[in-house]
């Protein structure tokens, strides 16, 4: 295996670290430590701690974007199933983590957008791509005859981004997959509604 | 007007300060300073920042309970006015602090609940009174023939608290009434369901 670069190591156990621990909670001294590399290392690499809190935000990103094209853009597979795999992916990811970090754009949201003004700018933009992604199934969704036509896809997208981050937020607090599994039960027995109803 | 303690001064003056920055950015220092008061007070008065913390919280669930009592268990108001009454003062709330402070509750769960047993315990206590509300109106709702009967009331107060708990948090981030003024119409147009539905 090619040798890692301090900047990818600080970015891989950064990332880690600041999920885990929170964006604030997790200083400098902390990443440097969990990378194993020496201390100037950051600085060399990163303007600021604002500058890598981006950066780790844009790899979080990345692979969270993995997870949507897999699901929810993936025309290989029913719209109603795509989402309900979109669900269940954010749940194993959860999982992945003892049901306790969390999802990186919600920790950022309470804690570092009132800080960081590039940090809550790009969240936005974040929060606004996933929603158009599930704007996208739920549009597939509809042309399929899955979905009513007279489905208000703006407003289902967004309300479902925003419960998601919800659920997710709940079951850190508790340690619990209820609330995600709730949230499925919800949608597809009250709110996704067939063209015969 | 009595004179305010330098306790009640840390408590008042430390809820607004961790409320608007976060726990975990408020430093000791901070709190003090906003409180005006003379650095040694925080010790005299809280063993520790977690005991503060715990303090904070409970402030603030105080409040919020005044709000559960004159909405959700108002037996004066019909049960989902109550129910619309209690997501339009959780806007309210948030506007008074400029949509940027979200919910304590929920900014806890991201940015402490990794760091102090005692607070995570804490916030899971008061979600659970708060479901429990919410599931006092949704009962009342069913006994006055508002919703239907078959109402699953353990899973809908749930989703609802945790759906809200989203849309103050992407509200937070994007500073919009959006994502609650959403909740609630999708809330009262596709999950509560009449009888003669």
């Amino acid at each position: 295996m090619a040798k890692l670069s301090n900047r990818e190591k600080l970015l891989e156990e950064g990332l880690r670290v600041v999920h885990q621990h929170g964006f604030g909670a997790s200083s400098v001294r902390d990443i440097v430590q969990a990378a194993g590399v020496p201390q100037g290392s950051f600085t060399n690499h990163f303007a600021s701690k604002e500058a890598f809190g981006l950066e780790v935000l844009e790899r979080y990103f990345a692979r969270g974007s993995e997870r949507v094209r897999a699901t929810l853009r993936n025309d290989a597979i029913a719209p109603l199933e795509r989402l309900r795999g979109y669900l269940r992916s954010q749940l194993e990811h959860q999982k992945q983590n003892d049901m306790r970090s969390g999802c990186l754009y919600g920790n950022f949201s309470a804690e570092a957008s009132d800080h960081s003004e590039p940090i809550r700018t790009r969240i936005i933009e974040i929060f606004r791509e996933n929603q158009e992604s599930l704007a996208y199934c739920l549009k597939a969704a509809v042309d399929a005859g899955e979905l009513a036509k007279d489905t208000d896809i703006e407003e289902l997208s967004g309300f479902i981004q925003s419960s998601l981050q919800g659920a997710i937020l709940l079951g850190k607090a508790q340690r619990s997959p209820v609330p995600l599994e709730r949230l499925e039960r919800v949608l597809f027995s009250s709110i996704l509604r067939s063209p015969s109803n």
